[in-house]
Protein backbone atom coordinates (compact mmCIF):
# COMPACT_ATOMS: atom_id res chain seq x y z
CA UNK A 1 0.00 0.00 0.00
CA UNK A 2 1.67 3.07 -1.59
CA UNK A 3 1.68 6.46 0.78
CA UNK A 4 0.53 8.08 -2.26
CA UNK A 5 -2.98 5.80 -1.89
CA UNK A 6 -6.28 7.57 -1.71
CA UNK A 7 -8.10 6.90 1.04
CA UNK A 8 -12.03 7.30 2.53
CA UNK A 9 -12.11 7.63 5.97
CA UNK A 10 -14.45 6.75 8.47
CA UNK A 11 -14.67 8.77 11.68
CA UNK A 12 -16.17 7.31 14.39
CA UNK A 13 -16.96 9.72 17.94
CA UNK A 14 -15.31 6.65 19.99
CA UNK A 15 -11.87 8.15 19.15
CA UNK A 16 -11.36 5.90 16.54
CA UNK A 17 -10.89 6.06 12.41
CA UNK A 18 -11.26 3.33 9.75
CA UNK A 19 -9.20 4.20 6.41
CA UNK A 20 -10.11 2.13 3.42
CA UNK A 21 -8.32 2.71 0.31
CA UNK A 22 -10.11 3.42 -2.53
CA UNK A 23 -9.53 3.44 -6.37
CA UNK A 24 -11.96 5.91 -7.59
CA UNK A 25 -14.81 8.09 -6.40
CA UNK A 26 -18.22 6.62 -8.70
CA UNK A 27 -20.71 9.05 -7.01
CA UNK A 28 -20.68 12.14 -4.55
CA UNK A 29 -23.60 14.22 -3.89
CA UNK A 30 -25.95 15.80 -1.51
CA UNK A 31 -29.74 15.31 -1.05
CA UNK A 32 -31.78 17.04 1.18
CA UNK A 33 -31.38 14.42 3.57
CA UNK A 34 -27.99 13.21 3.71
CA UNK A 35 -24.00 13.47 1.81
CA UNK A 36 -24.06 10.12 -0.50
CA UNK A 37 -21.23 8.43 -1.61
CA UNK A 38 -20.17 5.90 -3.68
CA UNK A 39 -16.54 4.59 -3.93
CA UNK A 40 -14.83 1.47 -5.63
CA UNK A 41 -12.78 0.50 -3.00
CA UNK A 42 -9.49 -2.19 -2.91
CA UNK A 43 -10.05 -5.12 -1.53
CA UNK A 44 -13.80 -4.17 -0.36
CA UNK A 45 -15.81 -3.79 -3.64
CA UNK A 46 -18.21 -0.74 -4.19
CA UNK A 47 -19.19 1.08 -1.25
CA UNK A 48 -22.03 3.00 -0.35
CA UNK A 49 -21.07 6.04 2.84
CA UNK A 50 -24.16 8.52 4.12
CA UNK A 51 -22.53 11.01 5.83
CA UNK A 52 -19.23 9.40 5.32
CA UNK A 53 -20.36 6.53 7.18
CA UNK A 54 -19.93 3.22 5.52
CA UNK A 55 -23.86 1.53 4.94
CA UNK A 56 -22.90 -1.19 2.46
CA UNK A 57 -19.94 -2.75 1.11
CA UNK A 58 -20.32 -5.73 -1.71
CA UNK A 59 -17.59 -7.07 0.23
CA UNK A 60 -19.97 -7.98 3.41
CA UNK A 61 -23.20 -6.77 2.67
CA UNK A 62 -24.13 -10.49 2.31
CA UNK A 63 -24.24 -11.28 6.06
CA UNK A 64 -26.53 -8.07 7.05
CA UNK A 65 -28.72 -8.81 4.56
CA UNK A 66 -28.77 -12.53 5.68
CA UNK A 67 -29.69 -11.77 9.35
CA UNK A 68 -31.66 -9.03 8.71
CA UNK A 69 -34.10 -10.74 5.84
CA UNK A 70 -33.99 -14.83 6.99
CA UNK A 71 -34.44 -14.61 10.74
CA UNK A 72 -38.01 -13.57 10.86
CA UNK A 73 -39.29 -14.67 7.23
CA UNK A 74 -37.60 -18.54 8.63
CA UNK A 75 -40.04 -17.81 12.24
CA UNK A 76 -42.87 -16.19 10.23
CA UNK A 77 -45.00 -19.68 9.45
CA UNK A 78 -46.50 -17.69 6.09
CA UNK A 79 -44.76 -14.26 5.14
CA UNK A 80 -46.68 -13.01 1.94
CA UNK A 81 -46.98 -9.17 2.77
CA UNK A 82 -43.10 -7.78 3.43
CA UNK A 83 -42.63 -4.38 4.15
CA UNK A 84 -39.16 -2.83 4.50
CA UNK A 85 -38.33 1.01 5.47
CA UNK A 86 -35.22 2.49 4.77
CA UNK A 87 -32.72 -0.26 3.13
CA UNK A 88 -32.06 2.10 -0.30
CA UNK A 89 -29.70 -0.24 -1.51
CA UNK A 90 -31.97 -2.90 -2.71
CA UNK A 91 -29.74 -5.97 -0.33
CA UNK A 92 -32.50 -6.71 1.83
CA UNK A 93 -35.38 -6.73 -0.47
CA UNK A 94 -33.12 -8.77 -3.01
CA UNK A 95 -33.09 -11.11 0.25
CA UNK A 96 -36.56 -11.11 1.43
CA UNK A 97 -37.62 -11.68 -2.49
CA UNK A 98 -35.88 -14.77 -2.57
CA UNK A 99 -38.63 -16.07 -0.08
CA UNK A 100 -41.08 -18.00 -3.01
CA UNK A 101 -44.00 -17.50 -1.11
CA UNK A 102 -43.39 -13.55 -0.09
CA UNK A 103 -46.04 -12.01 -2.45
CA UNK A 104 -45.29 -8.28 -2.36
CA UNK A 105 -42.44 -6.26 -1.29
CA UNK A 106 -43.08 -2.88 -0.25
CA UNK A 107 -40.16 -0.43 0.02
CA UNK A 108 -40.48 2.61 1.71
CA UNK A 109 -36.68 4.70 1.38
CA UNK A 110 -36.68 8.41 1.95
CA UNK A 111 -33.91 9.59 0.17
CA UNK A 112 -33.95 8.76 -3.63
CA UNK A 113 -30.66 10.23 -4.36
CA UNK A 114 -29.35 6.89 -2.06
CA UNK A 115 -31.41 4.89 -4.08
CA UNK A 116 -30.80 6.40 -7.96
CA UNK A 117 -27.27 6.50 -6.74
CA UNK A 118 -27.14 2.34 -5.85
CA UNK A 119 -29.27 1.85 -9.00
CA UNK A 120 -26.59 3.12 -10.70
CA UNK A 121 -23.10 2.02 -9.23
CA UNK A 122 -24.32 -1.07 -7.15
CA UNK A 123 -25.80 -3.51 -9.38
CA UNK A 124 -25.13 -6.43 -6.59
CA UNK A 125 -28.07 -4.99 -4.19
CA UNK A 126 -30.14 -2.70 -6.32
CA UNK A 127 -30.61 -5.41 -9.10
CA UNK A 128 -33.65 -6.18 -7.45
CA UNK A 129 -35.29 -3.29 -8.45
CA UNK A 130 -37.05 -4.46 -11.43
CA UNK A 131 -38.27 -7.54 -9.29
CA UNK A 132 -42.30 -7.04 -9.82
CA UNK A 133 -43.17 -7.83 -6.93
CA UNK A 134 -41.15 -5.32 -5.04
CA UNK A 135 -43.38 -1.96 -4.65
CA UNK A 136 -40.59 0.81 -4.48
CA UNK A 137 -41.85 3.79 -2.48
CA UNK A 138 -39.80 7.57 -2.51
CA UNK A 139 -41.01 8.01 0.70
CA UNK A 140 -40.88 9.21 4.21
CA UNK A 141 -41.46 6.01 6.28
CA UNK A 142 -42.63 7.79 9.10
CA UNK A 143 -45.19 8.88 7.08
CA UNK A 144 -45.79 5.98 5.63
CA UNK A 145 -46.35 3.79 8.79
CA UNK A 146 -48.73 6.66 9.89
CA UNK A 147 -51.44 6.76 7.16
CA UNK A 148 -51.21 3.31 5.36
CA UNK A 149 -53.64 0.91 5.96
CA UNK A 150 -52.09 -1.97 5.06
CA UNK A 151 -51.14 -5.05 7.02
CA UNK A 152 -47.68 -6.73 6.82
CA UNK A 153 -46.62 -9.88 8.05
CA UNK A 154 -43.01 -9.04 8.57
CA UNK A 155 -41.78 -4.88 8.54
CA UNK A 156 -37.95 -4.55 8.53
CA UNK A 157 -36.55 -1.58 9.98
CA UNK A 158 -33.43 -1.07 7.40
CA UNK A 159 -32.37 2.47 9.00
CA UNK A 160 -29.02 4.32 9.36
CA UNK A 161 -28.47 5.27 13.14
CA UNK A 162 -30.89 7.59 14.23
CA UNK A 163 -28.97 10.59 13.40
CA UNK A 164 -29.95 12.39 10.55
CA UNK A 165 -33.41 11.20 8.27
CA UNK A 166 -33.19 7.88 10.89
CA UNK A 167 -33.58 10.07 13.96
CA UNK A 168 -38.01 9.63 13.66
CA UNK A 169 -37.47 5.98 13.40
CA UNK A 170 -36.64 5.72 17.01
CA UNK A 171 -39.59 6.84 18.14
CA UNK A 172 -43.00 5.67 20.53
CA UNK A 173 -45.24 6.78 18.11
CA UNK A 174 -43.22 5.24 14.99
CA UNK A 175 -43.19 1.75 16.59
CA UNK A 176 -47.15 1.90 17.85
CA UNK A 177 -47.55 2.66 14.05
CA UNK A 178 -45.59 -0.63 13.22
CA UNK A 179 -47.60 -2.88 15.76
CA UNK A 180 -50.45 -1.65 14.15
CA UNK A 181 -49.83 -2.12 10.21
CA UNK A 182 -48.36 -6.37 11.96
CA UNK A 183 -51.13 -9.16 11.40
CA UNK A 184 -51.51 -11.26 13.94
CA UNK A 185 -48.38 -13.29 13.71
CA UNK A 186 -46.43 -9.94 12.53
CA UNK A 187 -43.18 -9.48 13.18
CA UNK A 188 -40.94 -6.44 13.01
CA UNK A 189 -37.29 -6.80 12.90
CA UNK A 190 -34.78 -3.55 13.19
CA UNK A 191 -31.25 -2.56 13.00
CA UNK A 192 -30.21 -2.75 16.76
CA UNK A 193 -27.36 -0.97 16.52
CA UNK A 194 -23.82 -1.77 18.14
CA UNK A 195 -23.93 -3.91 21.19
CA UNK A 196 -20.01 -1.98 22.08
CA UNK A 197 -20.64 1.57 21.10
CA UNK A 198 -24.45 2.54 21.32
CA UNK A 199 -25.60 0.48 24.44
CA UNK A 200 -27.81 3.35 25.62
CA UNK A 201 -29.27 3.47 22.20
CA UNK A 202 -29.99 -0.26 22.29
CA UNK A 203 -31.82 0.81 25.19
CA UNK A 204 -33.78 3.64 24.06
CA UNK A 205 -34.67 0.89 21.11
CA UNK A 206 -35.48 -2.16 23.57
CA UNK A 207 -38.01 0.41 25.65
CA UNK A 208 -39.94 1.64 22.72
CA UNK A 209 -40.51 -2.54 21.58
CA UNK A 210 -41.16 -3.84 24.84
CA UNK A 211 -44.30 -2.30 25.93
CA UNK A 212 -45.53 -2.94 22.78
CA UNK A 213 -44.72 -6.45 21.62
CA UNK A 214 -45.80 -9.63 23.28
CA UNK A 215 -42.12 -11.03 22.64
CA UNK A 216 -38.72 -9.31 21.70
CA UNK A 217 -34.72 -9.87 21.66
CA UNK A 218 -31.74 -8.83 20.36
CA UNK A 219 -29.51 -11.13 18.24
CA UNK A 220 -26.04 -10.49 16.60
CA UNK A 221 -24.06 -10.68 13.46
CA UNK A 222 -20.77 -9.87 12.12
CA UNK A 223 -20.22 -7.05 9.71
CA UNK A 224 -16.41 -6.45 8.71
CA UNK A 225 -16.87 -2.21 7.50
CA UNK A 226 -18.85 -1.81 11.08
CA UNK A 227 -17.13 -0.17 14.17
CA UNK A 228 -16.16 -3.04 16.46
CA UNK A 229 -17.49 -5.74 13.90
CA UNK A 230 -20.07 -6.55 16.39
CA UNK A 231 -23.91 -5.71 15.16
CA UNK A 232 -27.15 -6.51 16.40
CA UNK A 233 -30.85 -6.78 15.04
CA UNK A 234 -33.82 -6.37 17.83
CA UNK A 235 -36.58 -9.11 16.96
CA UNK A 236 -39.97 -8.50 18.02
CA UNK A 237 -43.35 -9.97 17.20
CA UNK A 238 -47.09 -10.44 18.95
CA UNK A 239 -46.11 -14.00 20.05
CA UNK A 240 -43.70 -16.00 17.63
CA UNK A 241 -40.50 -16.68 19.39
CA UNK A 242 -37.43 -16.29 17.28
CA UNK A 243 -35.78 -19.44 18.52
CA UNK A 244 -38.38 -21.78 19.31
CA UNK A 245 -40.55 -21.10 16.66
CA UNK A 246 -38.13 -21.38 14.01
CA UNK A 247 -39.36 -23.66 11.61
CA UNK A 248 -35.73 -26.10 10.29
CA UNK A 249 -38.27 -27.53 7.68
CA UNK A 250 -38.65 -24.61 6.11
CA UNK A 251 -35.41 -23.90 5.73
CA UNK A 252 -34.33 -26.85 4.25
CA UNK A 253 -37.49 -27.24 1.60
CA UNK A 254 -36.94 -23.49 1.08
CA UNK A 255 -33.56 -25.17 -1.07
CA UNK A 256 -32.04 -21.80 -0.69
CA UNK A 257 -28.53 -21.29 -0.14
CA UNK A 258 -26.98 -18.60 2.26
CA UNK A 259 -23.59 -17.41 2.69
CA UNK A 260 -23.93 -16.39 6.30
CA UNK A 261 -27.40 -17.92 7.29
CA UNK A 262 -27.54 -21.28 8.78
CA UNK A 263 -30.43 -22.74 11.18
CA UNK A 264 -27.31 -23.00 13.28
CA UNK A 265 -26.23 -18.78 13.44
CA UNK A 266 -29.81 -18.52 13.71
CA UNK A 267 -29.93 -19.99 16.93
CA UNK A 268 -26.78 -18.91 18.10
CA UNK A 269 -27.17 -15.51 17.22
CA UNK A 270 -29.70 -14.83 19.72
CA UNK A 271 -27.40 -16.14 22.49
CA UNK A 272 -25.95 -13.06 23.78
CA UNK A 273 -22.46 -12.83 26.32
CA UNK A 274 -22.65 -11.44 29.51
CA UNK A 275 -21.91 -7.56 29.04
CA UNK A 276 -25.13 -7.23 27.03
CA UNK A 277 -27.65 -9.45 29.07
CA UNK A 278 -26.47 -6.89 32.08
CA UNK A 279 -27.36 -4.06 30.30
CA UNK A 280 -30.63 -5.08 28.33
CA UNK A 281 -33.64 -6.29 30.37
CA UNK B 1 -11.91 14.96 17.09
CA UNK B 2 -9.49 17.68 16.29
CA UNK B 3 -7.37 17.00 13.44
CA UNK B 4 -4.32 18.04 15.63
CA UNK B 5 -5.29 14.68 17.53
CA UNK B 6 -2.12 11.85 17.98
CA UNK B 7 -3.00 8.55 15.86
CA UNK B 8 -1.79 5.33 15.88
CA UNK B 9 -2.14 3.34 12.93
CA UNK B 10 -3.33 -0.05 12.18
CA UNK B 11 -2.25 -0.82 8.56
CA UNK B 12 -3.77 -4.21 6.99
CA UNK B 13 -2.57 -5.55 3.91
CA UNK B 14 -5.88 -5.82 2.87
CA UNK B 15 -6.58 -2.20 2.21
CA UNK B 16 -7.45 -1.11 5.33
CA UNK B 17 -6.57 0.77 8.10
CA UNK B 18 -7.33 1.44 11.36
CA UNK B 19 -6.35 4.83 13.60
CA UNK B 20 -7.02 5.37 17.48
CA UNK B 21 -6.40 8.30 18.63
CA UNK B 22 -3.86 8.56 21.71
CA UNK B 23 -3.33 10.84 24.60
CA UNK B 24 0.69 9.49 24.78
CA UNK B 25 2.95 6.54 23.79
CA UNK B 26 3.98 5.21 27.19
CA UNK B 27 6.50 2.57 25.97
CA UNK B 28 8.11 1.98 22.80
CA UNK B 29 11.09 -0.61 22.05
CA UNK B 30 12.28 -3.31 20.00
CA UNK B 31 13.37 -6.58 20.90
CA UNK B 32 15.16 -9.10 19.14
CA UNK B 33 11.80 -10.43 17.57
CA UNK B 34 9.56 -7.36 17.30
CA UNK B 35 8.80 -3.50 17.68
CA UNK B 36 7.07 -3.48 21.21
CA UNK B 37 4.41 -0.64 21.97
CA UNK B 38 2.51 0.52 24.37
CA UNK B 39 0.13 3.28 23.98
CA UNK B 40 -2.68 5.29 26.37
CA UNK B 41 -5.66 5.43 23.91
CA UNK B 42 -8.69 7.94 23.89
CA UNK B 43 -11.51 5.62 24.50
CA UNK B 44 -9.88 1.63 24.48
CA UNK B 45 -7.47 2.47 27.51
CA UNK B 46 -4.15 1.50 27.46
CA UNK B 47 -3.35 -1.01 23.94
CA UNK B 48 -0.02 -2.91 23.35
CA UNK B 49 1.29 -3.32 19.82
CA UNK B 50 3.50 -5.49 18.23
CA UNK B 51 4.90 -4.56 14.70
CA UNK B 52 2.23 -2.19 14.81
CA UNK B 53 -0.47 -4.38 15.62
CA UNK B 54 -2.99 -3.89 17.63
CA UNK B 55 -2.38 -6.99 20.19
CA UNK B 56 -4.51 -5.98 23.49
CA UNK B 57 -6.36 -3.07 24.54
CA UNK B 58 -7.74 -2.51 27.88
CA UNK B 59 -11.34 -2.15 26.74
CA UNK B 60 -11.93 -5.22 24.90
CA UNK B 61 -9.51 -7.75 26.13
CA UNK B 62 -12.02 -9.67 28.22
CA UNK B 63 -13.25 -11.37 25.24
CA UNK B 64 -10.69 -12.94 23.76
CA UNK B 65 -8.88 -13.84 27.39
CA UNK B 66 -12.58 -15.14 28.18
CA UNK B 67 -13.29 -17.22 25.37
CA UNK B 68 -9.47 -18.72 24.78
CA UNK B 69 -9.23 -19.82 28.97
CA UNK B 70 -12.81 -20.51 29.75
CA UNK B 71 -14.13 -22.88 26.90
CA UNK B 72 -11.37 -25.87 27.12
CA UNK B 73 -11.53 -25.35 31.29
CA UNK B 74 -14.90 -25.69 31.79
CA UNK B 75 -14.98 -28.57 29.22
CA UNK B 76 -12.47 -30.67 31.06
CA UNK B 77 -13.64 -32.18 33.40
CA UNK B 78 -10.58 -31.57 35.81
CA UNK B 79 -7.99 -29.09 34.48
CA UNK B 80 -4.94 -29.62 36.92
CA UNK B 81 -1.94 -28.25 34.73
CA UNK B 82 -2.19 -25.81 32.05
CA UNK B 83 0.42 -24.53 29.35
CA UNK B 84 0.16 -20.80 27.58
CA UNK B 85 2.32 -20.68 24.66
CA UNK B 86 3.09 -16.99 24.40
CA UNK B 87 0.31 -14.73 26.04
CA UNK B 88 3.12 -12.26 27.30
CA UNK B 89 0.81 -9.46 28.51
CA UNK B 90 -0.96 -11.97 30.76
CA UNK B 91 -4.80 -11.75 30.55
CA UNK B 92 -4.79 -15.51 29.56
CA UNK B 93 -3.69 -16.74 32.72
CA UNK B 94 -5.06 -13.99 34.61
CA UNK B 95 -8.54 -16.11 33.11
CA UNK B 96 -6.93 -19.82 33.81
CA UNK B 97 -5.91 -18.71 37.36
CA UNK B 98 -9.58 -18.42 37.94
CA UNK B 99 -10.10 -22.12 37.96
CA UNK B 100 -9.37 -23.48 41.61
CA UNK B 101 -8.75 -26.58 40.32
CA UNK B 102 -5.59 -25.06 38.33
CA UNK B 103 -2.67 -26.12 40.59
CA UNK B 104 -0.15 -24.88 38.21
CA UNK B 105 0.23 -22.80 34.94
CA UNK B 106 3.26 -22.51 33.17
CA UNK B 107 3.67 -19.41 30.86
CA UNK B 108 6.13 -19.62 28.16
CA UNK B 109 6.59 -16.27 26.11
CA UNK B 110 9.22 -16.24 23.62
CA UNK B 111 9.81 -11.61 24.37
CA UNK B 112 10.91 -10.77 27.82
CA UNK B 113 10.69 -6.91 26.61
CA UNK B 114 6.52 -7.89 26.14
CA UNK B 115 6.18 -9.16 29.50
CA UNK B 116 7.98 -6.19 30.86
CA UNK B 117 6.09 -3.88 29.07
CA UNK B 118 2.85 -5.23 30.30
CA UNK B 119 4.55 -5.48 34.06
CA UNK B 120 4.80 -2.33 34.05
CA UNK B 121 2.25 -0.23 32.09
CA UNK B 122 -0.65 -2.79 31.56
CA UNK B 123 -1.75 -4.24 35.04
CA UNK B 124 -5.19 -5.12 34.48
CA UNK B 125 -3.42 -8.29 32.47
CA UNK B 126 -0.45 -8.39 33.67
CA UNK B 127 -1.11 -8.31 37.58
CA UNK B 128 -1.19 -12.12 37.77
CA UNK B 129 2.71 -11.93 37.02
CA UNK B 130 2.87 -12.01 40.90
CA UNK B 131 0.52 -15.37 41.43
CA UNK B 132 2.25 -18.43 43.32
CA UNK B 133 0.17 -20.97 40.85
CA UNK B 134 2.12 -18.89 37.68
CA UNK B 135 5.29 -20.45 36.81
CA UNK B 136 6.75 -17.92 33.81
CA UNK B 137 9.75 -18.86 31.36
CA UNK B 138 10.98 -16.27 28.80
CA UNK B 139 12.07 -19.09 26.30
CA UNK B 140 11.47 -20.11 22.88
CA UNK B 141 7.60 -21.79 22.94
CA UNK B 142 8.67 -24.72 19.73
CA UNK B 143 12.03 -25.46 21.97
CA UNK B 144 9.74 -25.80 25.53
CA UNK B 145 7.64 -28.09 23.42
CA UNK B 146 10.45 -30.43 22.02
CA UNK B 147 12.42 -30.38 25.49
CA UNK B 148 9.24 -30.36 28.12
CA UNK B 149 8.78 -34.04 29.32
CA UNK B 150 5.69 -32.60 31.64
CA UNK B 151 1.79 -33.79 30.74
CA UNK B 152 -1.02 -30.86 30.74
CA UNK B 153 -4.37 -31.05 30.53
CA UNK B 154 -4.76 -27.84 28.71
CA UNK B 155 -2.66 -26.13 26.53
CA UNK B 156 -3.07 -22.51 25.23
CA UNK B 157 -1.30 -21.32 22.38
CA UNK B 158 -2.02 -17.59 22.56
CA UNK B 159 -0.14 -16.33 19.48
CA UNK B 160 0.19 -13.64 17.30
CA UNK B 161 -0.19 -14.07 13.21
CA UNK B 162 2.33 -16.28 12.08
CA UNK B 163 4.62 -13.77 11.07
CA UNK B 164 7.74 -12.59 12.96
CA UNK B 165 8.38 -14.66 16.35
CA UNK B 166 5.27 -16.93 15.80
CA UNK B 167 6.24 -18.40 12.51
CA UNK B 168 7.12 -21.64 13.73
CA UNK B 169 3.98 -22.00 16.21
CA UNK B 170 2.13 -22.79 13.06
CA UNK B 171 4.15 -25.81 11.98
CA UNK B 172 3.83 -29.83 11.60
CA UNK B 173 6.31 -30.75 15.01
CA UNK B 174 5.12 -28.14 17.15
CA UNK B 175 1.75 -29.76 16.40
CA UNK B 176 2.87 -33.23 16.88
CA UNK B 177 4.74 -32.27 20.28
CA UNK B 178 1.78 -30.25 21.56
CA UNK B 179 0.13 -34.06 21.67
CA UNK B 180 3.00 -35.86 23.14
CA UNK B 181 3.07 -33.33 25.93
CA UNK B 182 -1.10 -33.69 26.32
CA UNK B 183 -2.85 -35.90 29.30
CA UNK B 184 -5.22 -38.52 27.99
CA UNK B 185 -8.57 -35.99 28.42
CA UNK B 186 -6.13 -33.18 26.89
CA UNK B 187 -7.62 -30.65 25.14
CA UNK B 188 -5.13 -27.43 22.94
CA UNK B 189 -7.02 -24.29 21.46
CA UNK B 190 -5.23 -21.99 19.57
CA UNK B 191 -5.49 -18.76 18.14
CA UNK B 192 -7.28 -19.15 15.51
CA UNK B 193 -7.25 -15.95 12.84
CA UNK B 194 -9.91 -14.21 10.94
CA UNK B 195 -11.96 -16.21 9.24
CA UNK B 196 -12.79 -13.12 7.13
CA UNK B 197 -9.10 -12.34 6.11
CA UNK B 198 -6.82 -15.13 6.93
CA UNK B 199 -8.93 -18.25 5.60
CA UNK B 200 -5.96 -19.97 3.91
CA UNK B 201 -4.21 -19.54 7.60
CA UNK B 202 -7.39 -21.54 8.99
CA UNK B 203 -7.17 -24.10 6.69
CA UNK B 204 -3.47 -24.67 6.99
CA UNK B 205 -3.97 -24.54 10.91
CA UNK B 206 -6.67 -27.12 10.39
CA UNK B 207 -4.46 -29.52 8.30
CA UNK B 208 -2.08 -29.59 11.06
CA UNK B 209 -4.34 -30.58 13.98
CA UNK B 210 -6.74 -32.56 12.07
CA UNK B 211 -4.39 -35.77 11.81
CA UNK B 212 -3.27 -35.66 15.11
CA UNK B 213 -6.63 -35.15 17.00
CA UNK B 214 -9.35 -36.85 17.66
CA UNK B 215 -12.21 -34.02 18.07
CA UNK B 216 -11.63 -30.20 16.44
CA UNK B 217 -13.59 -27.11 15.37
CA UNK B 218 -13.15 -23.69 14.79
CA UNK B 219 -15.30 -21.25 17.11
CA UNK B 220 -15.74 -17.54 16.78
CA UNK B 221 -15.85 -14.72 19.16
CA UNK B 222 -16.38 -10.62 18.94
CA UNK B 223 -12.98 -8.32 18.65
CA UNK B 224 -13.08 -5.01 18.67
CA UNK B 225 -9.79 -4.04 17.64
CA UNK B 226 -8.78 -7.09 15.44
CA UNK B 227 -9.52 -6.52 12.23
CA UNK B 228 -12.86 -7.16 10.87
CA UNK B 229 -14.18 -8.07 14.25
CA UNK B 230 -14.54 -11.51 13.99
CA UNK B 231 -12.31 -13.69 15.40
CA UNK B 232 -11.77 -17.38 16.20
CA UNK B 233 -9.89 -19.68 17.93
CA UNK B 234 -9.13 -23.74 16.93
CA UNK B 235 -10.19 -26.13 19.62
CA UNK B 236 -8.84 -29.88 19.38
CA UNK B 237 -8.57 -32.14 21.95
CA UNK B 238 -8.30 -36.45 22.45
CA UNK B 239 -11.58 -36.52 22.47
CA UNK B 240 -13.77 -34.41 24.66
CA UNK B 241 -16.03 -33.04 22.41
CA UNK B 242 -16.34 -28.68 23.09
CA UNK B 243 -20.05 -28.55 23.33
CA UNK B 244 -21.73 -31.65 24.08
CA UNK B 245 -19.14 -32.20 26.87
CA UNK B 246 -19.44 -28.85 28.67
CA UNK B 247 -20.54 -29.15 32.16
CA UNK B 248 -23.52 -26.60 32.82
CA UNK B 249 -23.00 -27.49 36.00
CA UNK B 250 -19.36 -26.80 36.60
CA UNK B 251 -19.95 -23.60 35.46
CA UNK B 252 -22.60 -22.84 37.56
CA UNK B 253 -20.53 -24.43 40.78
CA UNK B 254 -17.10 -22.45 39.78
CA UNK B 255 -19.48 -19.31 40.75
CA UNK B 256 -17.04 -17.65 38.37
CA UNK B 257 -18.70 -14.39 37.10
CA UNK B 258 -17.71 -13.03 33.27
CA UNK B 259 -17.96 -10.23 31.54
CA UNK B 260 -18.29 -12.23 28.20
CA UNK B 261 -18.62 -15.67 28.28
CA UNK B 262 -21.56 -17.86 29.13
CA UNK B 263 -22.94 -21.47 28.62
CA UNK B 264 -24.87 -19.98 25.99
CA UNK B 265 -21.87 -18.34 24.25
CA UNK B 266 -19.80 -20.93 24.81
CA UNK B 267 -22.17 -23.81 22.75
CA UNK B 268 -23.29 -20.44 20.38
CA UNK B 269 -19.11 -19.54 19.15
CA UNK B 270 -19.08 -23.20 17.91
CA UNK B 271 -21.72 -22.75 15.25
CA UNK B 272 -20.07 -21.82 11.81
CA UNK B 273 -21.84 -19.48 9.14
CA UNK B 274 -22.19 -20.77 6.06
CA UNK B 275 -19.08 -19.21 4.73
CA UNK B 276 -16.67 -20.66 7.11
CA UNK B 277 -18.65 -23.96 6.77
CA UNK B 278 -17.66 -23.95 3.23
CA UNK B 279 -13.78 -23.26 3.85
CA UNK B 280 -13.06 -25.61 6.44
CA UNK B 281 -13.70 -29.79 6.57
Amino acid sequence: MSETSQFVEEVHPQHFRMRYEIENVLFEGESSFQKVKVVQTKGFGKMLLNDDLVMVSERDEFIYHDMLAHVPLFVHPNPKKVLIIGGGDGGTAREVLRHSEVEKCTMVEIDEMVVEACREFIPQTSSVFTNPKLDLLIEDGVKYMKESKDLYDVILIDSTDPIGPAAPLFGKEFYQNIYSRLSDNGIVVSQGESPFYEQEMQKKLQSLVAPLFGCHSFYNFHNLTYPGGLWSFLFASKGLRPVEDLSETKVLDSKLSFQYYNVETHKASFQLPEFMKKVLF
